[in-house]
């Protein structure tokens, strides 16, 4: 598989964290969504993900060369296809609490700190992109603190990593660069320190990449 | 079940549509989300749902009451608990491909025309909201129709209606409320016209629902 991806992009690292987890090689494509205007604008790019979006995960299906993308999507299609180890619990139910999780961060926060996004609020109406962002994370996260409650463990589903994991360490890793205290997210920087031991998630780290710029 | 929900709001539509598709029954509770400052605000909703979005379905599990939110979470615990009719593909990558384009909508269209979205752009940058979702609303089935000639049949995968049309028909709703010219997307709006077919989804219709202002 050859996963299409940016080093700071949050989709992608959720990706990233998954394939380490499953224990599945892939190859780095870096694509650079800032130099020459943004590679994932290029025809040939998409031709793969018409929403010029990153991550694009590239695999065979078939015998024919197949491209997903939508992070979510990709997650849900290597649990599937490599179901070990789970990543997802077994009950419907908590399931279900697993992808609520996910999902506030994926379509609750994630959208709206967006490079295409912070380009509109910062070009078209001279917004502050940071504090837009900031806004918006800060929000987000105290609704993830809240509904975490009823199943955290060592991480956010008991003591098993799932999707909400993989979902929410990136996007913290995103608040501190929008400038958003963490000091009152106790539970989710625990959550986080957890995940931080394991090597899957050390090796999908953004600052790790062979792409990355670190600050 | 209950399902506290909008009339207009595309995520409680969706999992509206799902809901009767399944043939399940369900209690309509009203959230009005302009009426009062929002009542999505009030302590008690956001007990049930910290995000304070629409809609969360109110369920028994293991003999208690308990809540879920995002719709994309519901209709993935409605798959499984009520897997007849599907709603999704057997094979793992049209499951995938399914996904992806129901993520489209989900997390790259919907979360940018989201009501307190439009409530910054407006207030804080006084910027035109209905151009703004245009854009994006544009920019995303773009991507959208591009993405679904793989699998297009009567429905966006085949001849089986799936989460992918679920997302599709409340976000073509949204287009026109934000004067986006659908012209251009002629496989879409047959895929939506065979859905306005089906009597799951008429009854699901935001105009049809207890709470509806039509314009």
């Amino acid at each position: 598989m050859k996963l299409y991806n940016y080093w700071r992009s949050s989709c992608s690292w959720r990706v990233r964290i998954a394939l380490n987890l499953k224990g599945l090689a892939y190859e780095y494509v870096p694509v650079h969504l800032v130099k020459d205007g943004g590679e994932q604008h290029s025809e040939a790019y998409r031709a793969l993900n018409p929403m010029r979006t990153v991550p694009t995960l590239e695999l065979t299906e078939g015998g024919r060369v197949r491209h997903l993308s939508q992070s979510l999507a990709i997650l849900e299609y290597l649990e599937e296809r490599h179901p070990s180890p789970a990543l997802l619990p077994a009950d419907p139910y908590a399931r279900a609490r697993c992808r609520m999780l996910a999902e506030l961060v994926n379509s609750g926060i994630q959208p709206l700190q967006n490079l295409s996004v912070l380009q509109r609020i910062k070009g078209e109406f001279k917004g502050d992109d940071k504090a837009w962002c900031a806004y918006w994370i800060d929000r987000g996260l105290t609704a993830f603190q809240a509904a975490v409650q009823e199943t955290a463990g060592t991480y956010c589903l008991g003591d098993t990593v799932s999707f909400a994991d993989i979902c929410l360490v990136p996007q913290l890793y995103g608040a501190r660069r929008f400038g958003v205290d963490l000091g009152p997210y106790e539970v989710l920087t625990r959550i986080e320190a957890a995940c931080a031991r394991l090597p899957a998630f050390q090796a999908a780290h953004a600052d790790r990449q062979p792409d990355a710029v670190p600050a």
